[in-house]
């Protein structure tokens, strides 16, 4: 049995990417198998594709996938012909793929597929730095960099659903700034025109942020340290602004306490993965159900628009996620 | 009424340091007044001498003492006369000096007043970096770095009684090493003869340890980034070794998920060091009250010979603690 997938040919640009024939991957134990209906493109993606990344042993590109379940093993309460979504180890690009039974989440009634396939990378990662890293409490006060992003859009709503958190995002464009209030940011920041450090105290008493999602890096590092509270969690998942920091004064970490915490979900292990889907599950899925969290799309691109879609990504163009449809189902 | 007690004349070297006469503090509500026997030098006298400190509101140094309560608030459950040891916020090397009395350890029966003096600073310190920071759990892996610290022979005693972890020390001797293998240490290493990375790496299997406690800071950057296992945390609490590093690549901490935590103890707040304390005495003190873990003391001088004292530490003489003698009783 053949299926259509995506692969790399050598590490490099969109240009690399190929639609290609493959055996439909082989079932193991604990594991269903998914007929895919609606993928998504991440920035670990473009990584894996630069060849960078160094934890791909799928040939086949793609970590999150929503479809049906064509086969599920006896030790799953899955049933051929449920509709879920989650997280797959590689293998995502492409018409099936098999993931670990106790990662999928069932896609809840009121969504499409494609809705579907928005939600467990970014909502995962969102929640994985907001509370298992960043241990954000009630009422405090989170800046969320690249609010635009499908991490950002997700992070924003699930701090201002579940915490009450005094949000600040920032973004580059005054059209995602726009859409970051829409979900719920309390105060935005273009960091194309203004300070964010210097409007961060302001809006905070001089205090500064308690938590921050940083996808950003070097560029922002001096920034990032003068918006910070005491005590404050600094969650670095990204270096879209460069990996190397020069002079780093630890002197400035000690004297306000900052933890900081470097943190990737691709290459975390399996029950990392499931421990941290089903928590998802139990407390934020609920606002998914009723609709007062929202997965947001951008655009939707087929499988055989892979590298229009990967380099849109790159561009910055997108306000939430770029959806690969697979299948012919898009309900 | 007067009291002799170490003031700084003005910001520099242990020539600074200088014996007079004060008046005798005045009590607030919810303190209690200590008859100081004995109190001991710590690395934040240091700074706080050399006027880099920026948070000692008290002109006399000292942020811990041992003694006897002379006058106690209605509040408190503790009698005049008990002998009692703890922080306090500045003040420590005098004939007087007054605590918040839920921040003050009675003395188990079994130590002296001066080994009292060797508690609270570094086995807060200790605790509060391996278990409210380092989140340091059973049987993991923690280096010590300055293993025959204060600090150091507090965690090390710590770490291997409460969480029968596997310690690691580094130390610059032979004797201060051999100590540390007294306390309990499993494996010891000479930093000025061995590479500590490699060595770690060695005894752990390639994995790296999970918790590090950082007196160094940039000179060690390198190999305790080298040194640490995934999802390490390592704890910044000291900048011998210099404080700023030249280039930090931000994707090294987040490869290994390094949660990366600067503290320090002395500017915290009352409500954090009342808490911690109130832990401490939970946890660790029966551990204390038994003999199972030791203060340890290097010498004893007299509070005349404060710059002395000074010189002692900065020269990384000390195995242990530094005592003042303030008191006549030393028993």
């Amino acid at each position: 049995m053949k299926m259509k997938g995506i692969i790399v040919k050598k590490p490099g640009g969109p240009e690399q990417l190929e639609l290609t024939e493959l055996p439909i991957p082989v079932l193991s134990d604990g594991e269903i198998l998914i007929k895919v209906e609606a993928a998504a493109v991440n920035r670990t993606d473009i990584v894996t594709r630069e060849g960078k990344a160094g934890y791909a042993n799928n040939e086949i590109l793609g970590v999150e996938v929503a479809g049906t379940v064509v086969k599920s093993s006896r030790t799953s309460r899955l049933q051929v012909g449920d509709r879920v979504m989650g997280l797959v180890n590689g293998g995502g690009y492409a018409q099936y793929a098999v993931m670990p039974a106790n990662r999928a989440l069932k896609i809840p009634g009121n969504f499409s597929f494609a809705e579907g396939a928005a939600i467990p990378e970014v909502f995962l990662t969102a929640y994985q730095t907001l509370y298992w890293i960043g241990k954000l409490k009630q009422h405090e006060t989170v800046l969320i960099h690249a609010g635009a992003s499908g991490v950002g859009t997700a992070a924003i709503q699930l701090a201002k659903q579940i915490s009450e958190a005094k949000v600040i995002v920032t973004a580059g464009s005054k059209e995602k700034l726009e859409f970051c209030k829409q979900l719920g940011a309390d105060k935005v920041i273009n960091y194309k025109e203004q300070s964010f450090d210097e409007e961060i105290l302001q809006v905070t008493d001089g205090k500064g942020v308690d938590v921050i999602l940083d996808f950003i890096g070097a560029s922002y590092w001096k920034k990032n340290l003068a918006s910070i509270n005491k005590g404050g969690r600094w969650v670095l998942i990204g270096v879209l602004g460069g990996g190397v920091v020069d002079k780093v004064n630890l002197m400035e970490l000690m004297a306000k306490y900052v933890q900081l915490s470097g943190t990737l979900l691709t290459p975390r292990d399996d029950e990392y993965k499931t421990n941290l889907t089903k928590e998802f599950a139990e407390i934020a899925m609920p606002y998914l159900e009723r609709g007062s969290i929202k997965p947001i799309i951008d655009t939707a691109f087929s499988i055989e628009e892979v590298a229009k879609a990967h380099q849109y990504m790159e561009d910055n163009r997108n306000i939430g996620k770029i959806i690969l449809q697979v299948g012919d189902r898009t309900y």
